[in-house]
């Protein structure tokens, strides 16, 4: 844990603090947008100028490598950095601490995440339940691996993936082959059983350097070709459960030494739950909680690695979240604005980055005293903003 | 009314609406803010670098003056433009108008709010009642009204007057002629009786284009020394009264042909209600909306001006709003956030400007199921956030 004792630089010459954040896309854009209310100047190092903040942040800086040297030039400009991506390098963030950078969260939270592998092993020594795995690096390993298993295999690359970019369900060897060769594979992939889920769950964290921590309410999180679609608040889990995964996310928060939100995505599978992946950032499991909670994930994790008491995470209302992704046949830049809010409960979030399919280009919240009236309505919001009618 | 069938040219041209703001103190900030969340982008004409929107607005222009030469050659490069303050001349409005500008609110609304004396006129017209009053241009016209009234007398610039300036409260005619001189008066100024008020309460619509009207649920406001330093929901107010001024609020949006938001300020005296004051943009008694509402005063405006469908005004909460005004012996620059955050139902919201005596900073808002706690939490967060221990 970091000491807590010493005031913040900027505390001490009465400015306001500066942010940085590493990567610029909707999240890097929605942390800008809650920094506003704080008082926080926010520096953005993103990759090209279509990402989602760079149409709304004052200072954004370009980049074309998150090597250690562009890193460093950019965080000794900045008090705190944080991230909007896992893509950093996390001996690229130890060294940047090694040099005087405050990076939050630090070296040890994100070498956990980066790793799909290293996460399961990290979490297995907590004694958390984690789906039975293996580590494979080769088309050969694979083989003697899944000679052992019932098929289909789930495949997920340890590193890179997101959005269900990296996972691979097979339901026979040969589909493996055909997709990933029959040499050394460019990453290691984690070989788990197909998983009969009856539901998945999400729970946020949000820890300051001292180790207060706020755990949001568990959330339905719905998937469709292994991408996030849909959130919902209260699932209708027993208590028990939601209580463990509530517990649990506040476990793994202190043993990974987590800054600011991380979000653990649970399995729940034979009424039991297993953690599928941790993410040590702001998450899209989170995002309605800018419309339906006293303190958003954006504003609690720039209140945590500012060192700002941490705000309430309660739900003033029930909610659902329903991502903006369009389809093949989506000819517009923009989703109909108009269509999504004819419902006057509807709030949108559009992240102002161009449209491509299988891409979120913003969310739709839907606000209500019942969940399953909630996702209704964000779904008929979505599906309007996305339609060509 | 507008026409409101035409499909707007932004949207013909699958691009994101440019809005300008004129003024860049809290209010544009704020606006920015909620401007993310619909793609929005905002341009903002400031007159210096201090002003509260600067820090984090990507395109801000400064000008030296709002003449009709410099807001064409800005109106010209928008969509649609909106204010932030009341100071432009409604003649300069009528004339960008008339050279195809679109700007909301238009300049019949806005000549009626900048002149105290013309909402008196306006709203008696309705038939909706203010307080008696009498206007006066010169030391010897006040001296013949205040031969026939009871002092003390209220006078109110009947323009450019905000936060208590330009609010003259005297108690003798002696007073006013040390104030004023014994001439012609600068502006003009409105005359009343020293009302013994009850209360004062607020009420916000937003209307859009095809008159379209959500009200916002009433609001208890206090003042001290003319300004107001907490908003509070739900009026422990007779909800005859509490009907009243909301449709009293819808009436006056028609007429005035209000498009955005118009705050209804009301004095009770005796029982009953009075409009005391008209404010054609968003505004301060609309400040809790942000944390308290389905939709913020600031979305719904935006919301209002681009013709999109209205949110809900809906309260999720009760809650308390205390402004945060430094007195003489401030001596920093920034509010203590740390402090003002200690209970984690409260809210900041800073607006980056330097602090000076009587100058608004920023604002706490109080979340919590009963509106007389919710006042209690924000102003120890707000006396905490001033304050030098």
């Amino acid at each position: 844990m970091e000491a807590g004792l010493i005031i913040p630089k900027w505390e001490l010459e009465d400015r306001q603090p500066v942010v940085g954040i590493i990567g610029g896309g909707q999240l890097a854009r929605m942390l800008y947008q809650a920094g506003i209310s704080i008082g926080v100047e926010i520096r953005i190092l993103a990759f090209d100028k279509d990402e989602a903040a760079f149409a709304i942040a004052k200072h954004v800086e370009i980049t074309d490598e998150l090597s250690a040297a562009n890193l460093y030039h950019f965080a000794k400009r900045c008090d705190v950095v944080t991230f909007d991506h896992e893509l950093v390098d996390s001996l690229v963030i130890a060294e940047l601490e090694e040099r005087g950078c405050t990076i939050r969260p630090g070296s040890k939270t994100m070498s956990v995440a980066a790793d799909k592998a290293a996460q399961r092993r990290f979490l297995s020594a907590l004694n958390i339940p984690v789906p039975s795995f293996v580590v494979v690096n080769s088309f050969p390993q694979f083989q003697s691996v899944a000679s052992m298993m019932t098929p289909p295999f789930v495949l997920k690359a340890a590193t890179g993936g997101y959005d269900g970019r990296g996972v691979l369900m097979a339901s026979n060897i040969e589909e493996v082959a055909q997709v990933l060769g029959m040499g050394e594979f460019e990453v290691s992939y984690v070989v788990e059983p197909y998983l009969a889920l009856q539901a998945e769950i999400a729970v946020l964290s949000v820890r300051d350097p001292q180790g207060n921590i706020v755990i949001y309410p568990p959330v339905l999180t719905i998937q469709e070709d292994a991408m996030c679609v849909e959130v919902r608040t209260s699932p209708n889990i027993s208590g028990d459960l939601l209580q463990k995964a509530q517990s649990w996310a506040a476990e793994i928060a202190e043993a990974s030494n987590s800054i600011g939100v991380q979000a653990v995505e649970y399995f729940i599978v034979d009424g039991d739950l297993l953690v599928n992946e941790l993410a040590p950032r702001v998450h899209n499991s989170g995002h309605l909680t800018m419309d339906a909670s006293v303190t958003s994930q954006f504003e609690n994790h720039l209140r945590a690695i500012l060192e700002l008491p941490l705000g309430s995470g309660q739900l003033l209302t029930e909610a659902a979240m329903v991502n903006l992704i369009p389809t093949q046949d989506f000819g517009h830049q923009r989703p109909d604005l108009g269509a999504a809010l004819s419902n006057p409960a509807i709030k949108i979030h559009y992240y102002g980055k161009s449209a491509r399919p299988k891409r979120k280009i913003g969310h739709v919240t839907a606000l209500s005293d019942d969940p399953v009236s909630a996702s209704k309505i964000a779904w008929e919001a979505a599906r309007s903003a996305l339609s060509d009618g």
